[in-house]
């Protein structure tokens, strides 16, 4: 049987066909343009769909069900998006609007940082997992959970918010409002904050020799001049380190999932990150001794990872 | 159809026979005497469920099922205790001593936290609740995680360790070893403290009328102070409540369930705690305006909540 998976972003909307096995046979997209007017957009989202079935030699009538990732706060119940900031969209019934497009297609909807989550765990780095954490460090921290293979949304749809829990009481502030978050320490923005602090403050450092000013700095300048032997890369990389194992921990400390999986352009660094982390965790984590650690892995699919989730929903939903 | 529940403590063993509508009929316990060799531990416990179904005015062959909430790390599945501090045991296959000495009762067991969530949810303050987290405050701070009327433990038994989350980073020590945990701020002994301190600090403050030093202290002290109208005691009660707010803020953005239940003697406080505490968790939780926000309660079965949740196990698990 074949799904169709939609995932909707900031910049660009991305379809795909889903055959059982979990691989994509089909694509299309469009750009986001966001914001702009609902039917426009759900057009568009309609056109992608019509290409990526195309794209995969079928037809309409050989898609089983629909699935839509999009972020904001979803109601997966009712299908409304009830907010969404990015898209600056409120109160749309997004799976109504596109059923309707794709001749009734049955269609279902949930966060896009929960559909990622749940296709990392049916088809990427937590597969198998029963229990899994999602976690994407970009320009915040986002969070899914899976629990028994199905999404944790929690009672209002918006779960999951791991970013959000502090590190330091009354520290620096967040995109939140609050003060303090692990995701105002641990984000990709945060880290560029500390690459570029740590460049003015040293400016013998190797980082000068990789980008000319502290404004053009990347999540992966510390780390690559940290390869180069480079002491203030290193630093950052370090106190970066320490406070992702911080976050992580507080989590795990709650949920104890089978695995933690991190996402996002950071989690390219593989062993690098994944090394001290773990050793970290290890250390601050609530039981220690005999009683297992969650598993600490990097994510592998990328953004396919919301494409297959999204076209899982239904059995995330069902089973 | 009647279930025995037991309520392993470090100074109590609890037993009662409870029935389909969750009231407790009859009664029996012992001192713990921990630590102390095993089987006789166990014939204290089986001594006690014999005193309370005849307090039932029962005998063994009416009783369905045995379950057993226990102090520390708890395999569920295995009935196995693989590490209890409090008792001083380790892999103890403590269902099957148990159900050998109630003639084959069918037993199950989880740690007791998580058993004392339950009986909330079933038949407490967080009744009817699909997903709730009780918190427990007391010496430290415990969790129960409750989802889909179920708990909620984890990969490795030890989930809902709720206390262990950071609210400073390198902040005050905590018992688990680890710097700025919520419990080093927000448990009955931290509100202990702050309160010694505040006497202390303050030698015109009321709370010298309440208590004659300030290693005299309880968990009262500064909440009948504030009702006296002294200063120094209502500063102490604001700045716990303000750490209670966020430690608990922290853990809604991550799991956001229908209820959050506060247990543990703090809780006989009511009103007092849950209205600024749910006003400052309103301004900070990530979500605000028109997403719901958790009900926030007071637990109201004490010590009960542990003996119902333990009878009830075999129900958590099967269904």
């Amino acid at each position: 049987m074949y799904y169709l998976g939609i995932d909707i972003g900031g910049t660009n909307l991305s379809v795909g066909i889903v055959d059982d096995n979990y691989n994509i046979i089909g694509r299309g997209s469009r750009r986001a343009h966001a914001p702009r007017p609902i039917e426009e957009f759900c057009d568009d989202i309609a056109a992608a769909a019509f290409d990526a079935i195309a794209d995969a030699k079928l037809s309409l009538s050989d898609i089983e069900s629909c699935g839509i990732g999009c972020p904001g706060v979803i109601n997966s119940c009712t299908g409304i998006v009830e907010y969404s900031n990015n898209l600056q969209y409120s109160d749309i019934p997004l799976t109504d609007i596109i059923s309707k497009k794709l001749s009734g297609l049955k269609t279902y909807i949930d966060n896009d940082a929960n559909a990622a989550a749940l296709g990392e765990v049916l088809a990427g780095a937590a597969r198998g997992a029963g229990s899994a954490l999602v976690i994407t460090i970009g320009t915040g921290i986002g969070g899914g959970i899976i629990i028994d293979n199905k999404i944790y949304s929690g009672c209002n749809g918006v779960a999951g918010e791991v970013g959000h829990s502090l590190l330091i009481k009354d520290g620096i502030l967040c995109t939140c409002g609050r003060r303090g978050c692990f995701e105002a320490y641990a984000s990709a923005v945060a880290l560029k904050r500390q690459t570029a602090q740590a460049m003015r403050d040293n400016q013998d450092s190797l980082m000068w020799t990789l980008v000319d000013s502290p404004e053009r700095v990347s999540g992966r300048t510390a780390f690559d001049a940290m390869r180069m032997g480079d002491t203030a890369g290193k630093a950052v990389v370090e106190q970066y380190i320490d406070y992702l194992a911080d976050g992580i921990t507080n989590i795990i400390n709650i949920l104890q999932p089978e695995i933690v999986c991190l996402g996002g352009g950071i989690s390219k660094e593989g062993n690098t990150l994944l090394s001290p982390l773990d050793k970290l965790i290890s250390e601050r984590r609530f039981c220690r001794g005999n009683v297992r650690q969650p598993k600490l892995v990097c994510a592998k699919l990328a953004n396919d990872a919301g494409i297959i989730g999204a076209a899982f929903l239904p059995k995330s939903v069902n089973s």
